[in-house]
C-alpha cells in the first residue's frame, strides 16, 4: 500500500469513526439509563456499563470524562420536558396527565432518581438536573407569578403520582389508576397554570 | 449452687430477657431503619444490622425470620400515620404542612421507601406496606366519597414534597422552602379533605 493510500484510508475511518459518534454516545446513553435505573449510582459500574453498550471503558470515560459525568449525561437525556407543552395552556393538566397514564411510558428516570438518593454524589446530581431541566424550562413556561414555585408543584405532583402508579403501584397505571384520581391529578395540574 | 436455686436463676435470668426483648427489638428496628435508609435494602446485610443493634444474627433472625420480614417490620414501624390526624379535619392542610417542615422530621421513611425500588421484594411489600399502613388508614379517617382516591392524593403529596425539600433538597425544608408552595400544599391537602 502506498503511504497516500494509507493516509486515504485512516481518513476514512476516521470520518467514519466520527461519523457514529453520535450513534456510539446515544448506545452508551441508553445503556447507562438502564444501570442507572436496575442498580443505582452506586452499583452500577462504568466497565459493565461500557460491555451493555459494546465500547471500551476508555471510549466511554473519553466521552464522559467520569461515572458522575456519565450519569448527569444519561438523566439529562431522560429528562426530557419537551413533550409537557405540545398542547397549549388550556390542556396542560389533560395532556400531562394522558402522558403518566401512557402504556409507554418510560419510567427509566424517576427509577434513577429514587436510587440516585442512596449516593451524595449522585443525589447532588439529581438535584441541580431537575432543577435546570425540570423545574427551571417549567417556571420559564408558566411566567409570573411564582413561577419557581408553581413549576415546583408540578414536579410534586408528577413525582408523586409515577412513584404510586408505577414503581410503587399502589394503583396500577393505567389502568388500575381509579377515574377520580386522574382527575384530581389534571384539575389540580391546570389550576397551577391558570394561576398566570 | 443447689438445684432449685440453679432454677430459680434460670427463671428469673429467663425473665428478664424477656423483660427486655421490646427494647432489643427497638434496637433492632432502629438499626434496620439506618440501615435500610442509608444503603438500601439489596445492600443492608442482615449481619451489619445486629451488629450495629449489639445482638447477634441469630437472635435477630429468631425475632424477624429473614431480612424481607426485618424490612417490613421496620418500615411499619416507620411509618407512623397517627399524627397526621392529631389537630382535626379543619386544621389538616396547614397541620400535615407544618408536621413536613418540622426541622426534626425524620426523613427516613421516604428514603427507606426510595430506595426500597431498587430490588423487586422490597417494592413489592413497601407497595403493601403503604397501602395498609398509610392509604387505608388515611381513607378511614377521610370517609367517602372516593376514599381510597382521595387518601392516595394525599399521599403522592406528602411523598412529592418530602422529596423535593428533604431528599433531593430543590428547595430545602424548612428554610429554604418557598411561602406560595407551603401554602399551596395546605390548601391543596384541605381541598382533599374538605370533600366529605
Amino acid at each position: 500500500m502506498s503511504t497516500a493510500r494509507y493516509f486515504l484510508d485512516m481518513n476514512s475511518l476516521e470520518k467514519q469513526k466520527r461519523r457514529n459518534a453520535p450513534k456510539t454516545k446515544a448506545k452508551i446513553l441508553a445503556a447507562a439509563q438502564q444501570a442507572f435505573a436496575d442498580l443505582g449510582y452506586s452499583q452500577a459500574g462504568i466497565r459493565d456499563i461500557a460491555a451493555i453498550a459494546g465500547v471500551s471503558s476508555t471510549l466511554l470515560l473519553r466521552y464522559y470524562g467520569s461515572k458522575a459525568g456519565l450519569f448527569e449525561a444519561a438523566l439529562i437525556e431522560a429528562m426530557r420536558t419537551d413533550a409537557l407543552f405540545e398542547k397549549g395552556r388550556d390542556k396542560f393538566g389533560e395532556h400531562v396527565t394522558g402522558l403518566l397514564l401512557d402504556p409507554n411510558l418510560d419510567i427509566k428516570p424517576p427509577a434513577i432518581i429514587s436510587l440516585s438518593t442512596g449516593d451524595a454524589d449522585a443525589r447532588e446530581i439529581t438535584t441541580r438536573v431537575t432543577d435546570q431541566h425540570a423545574v427551571a424550562p417549567l417556571a420559564k413556561w408558566l411566567g409570573p407569578p411564582d413561577s419557581r414555585a408553581r413549576a415546583m408543584e408540578i414536579v410534586i405532583l408528577c413525582t408523586g403520582f409515577v412513584i404510586y402508579t408505577r414503581q410503587l403501584p399502589l394503583m396500577p397505571a393505567p389502568k388500575g389508576v381509579d377515574n377520580k384520581l386522574a382527575k384530581w391529578l389534571a384539575q389540580t395540574l391546570q389550576a397551577i397554570v391558570d394561576q398566570s
